[in-house]
């Protein structure tokens, strides 16, 4: 049985999902909030729901072009994206070009160390437990996904970090990490989900040598840096000269 | 240049290693200390040096028995312990037959849930760190071993699982998990360190039912569960009965 069209199905920390008219096609309404830390740090980002929405749009579609199935279908009002239904793999599946965040507290690897190659990590999408890293065999030990969607997550997990990295270099833009998550659509192929924005990755602006200076993420938020709505406006910026 | 007969070359937590006359020779002196949390709790067990380095013996020479290689040489007095000098491989090797301890808080997995295929798993060994668990990716991007050695080990943690599950189940006793340490000698071959004790074991007496109850290891001193000199006096009594 489906969903009334309107029903909210599911609140996030970043967006609400509603039903649609079409059991097959969900509505995505992006927020303003803005969390970090297991939501244990909270605020707002001002503009950063349209601003996100965006710059997922248009990385979508990237990466449509290539050939990556994503859930994106269109965006009916600034903020909003009609994406289609997927069942959920409960992985972040966690792309990293460079050390940084969780990756160096945890490892004492260097911030900024070049990966090579790109390390990509699987962390069980679970509040509850902090979203634990997991390594492949507890993953399938979890039973949260087989050893061939496990294939399947990783090809698709580097064939959009090539994608991307190449994207972003044209922007004069270092991706250093980012997460994504999968979802299986009604014949169980695996789907990109969820949004690609400054708060699912660390980008680094190549202009400035200043590590502080340089970051145009959400580390702007996590770690006080100000200028946070600049930043998310300034990767809008960038990303909409590079895709016209 | 080597060290001086006697010098105590390194303190760990459960042992001291001196120099020998020989550079290749090390000798190692079990203690009672007993820690727990990375060291956040302290404690001593009587007895424990001696009946972990018999234990460790008799387990080490089970595994000689079947051509996994160990620093094992001889004792010279209870408590010593004469092993070969390796350089260590700074990882614990964990193989988890059935969940428990940290991988049960990590992952919501229930304690004692069985784990087929076995998991191998590896954490840096750093206590300023806390011992971190490792994804294989981590592992080679860290540089703390190579490609070829982490599938030398890990094939090397799966014999030596196979070998101490079918030991113990002879003593009517679980291997529910163990950790264990690895090091290269001169000649870079891949050799099994450390000790095999209640202390880097998890042991449940079959005969008994109740969860706490069945406990033959060092969660006794974790959990505060009492009578634990006497489980590893049986651990050590039930070892020696079935080598004989």
């Amino acid at each position: 049985m489906s969903a009334q069209p309107g029903t909210k199905l599911y609140e996030g920390k970043a967006k609400i999902l509603y039903a649609t008219e079409d059991p097959d096609i969900l509505l995505a309404v992006y927020k303003d909030d803005a969390t970090a830390f297991n939501a244990q740090k909270r605020g707002t980002i001002a503009g950063k729901g349209s601003i996100n929405c965006l710059i997922s749009r248009y990385l979508f579609e990237q990466l449509e072009a290539v050939g990556i199935p994503t859930h994106y279908l269109d965006c009916p009002e600034p903020a909003q994206m009609r994406v289609k239904a997927l069942t959920i793999v409960p992985l972040e599946v966690i792309v990293r070009n460079r050390a940084a965040g969780s990756l160096c507290q945890q490892t004492g690897l260097p911030l900024g160390a070049v990966l090579d190659p790109p390390l990509v990590e699987f962390c069980y999408k679970n509040d509850d437990l902090g979203d634990p890293l997991l390594t492949e065999g507890r993953l399938l030990a979890m039973e949260l996904a087989t050893a061939e969607q496990v294939a399947d997550i990783t090809a698709l997990a580097r064939a959009i970090n090539r994608e991307l990295t190449a994207f972003f270099d044209r922007c004069n833009i270092t991706l250093v990490d980012f997460k994504v998550e999968f979802g299986r659509d009604r014949d169980g192929r695996i789907i990109l989900g969820d949004e690609i924005s400054p708060d699912t990755c660390r980008l680094w602006d190549n202009a400035i040598a200043d590590p502080d200076g340089r970051v145009l993420d959400k580390d702007r938020f996590r770690r006080d840096l100000g200028e946070v709505e600049a930043a998310y406006q300034r990767v809008l910026e960038v990303v909409t000269a590079a895709v016209q």
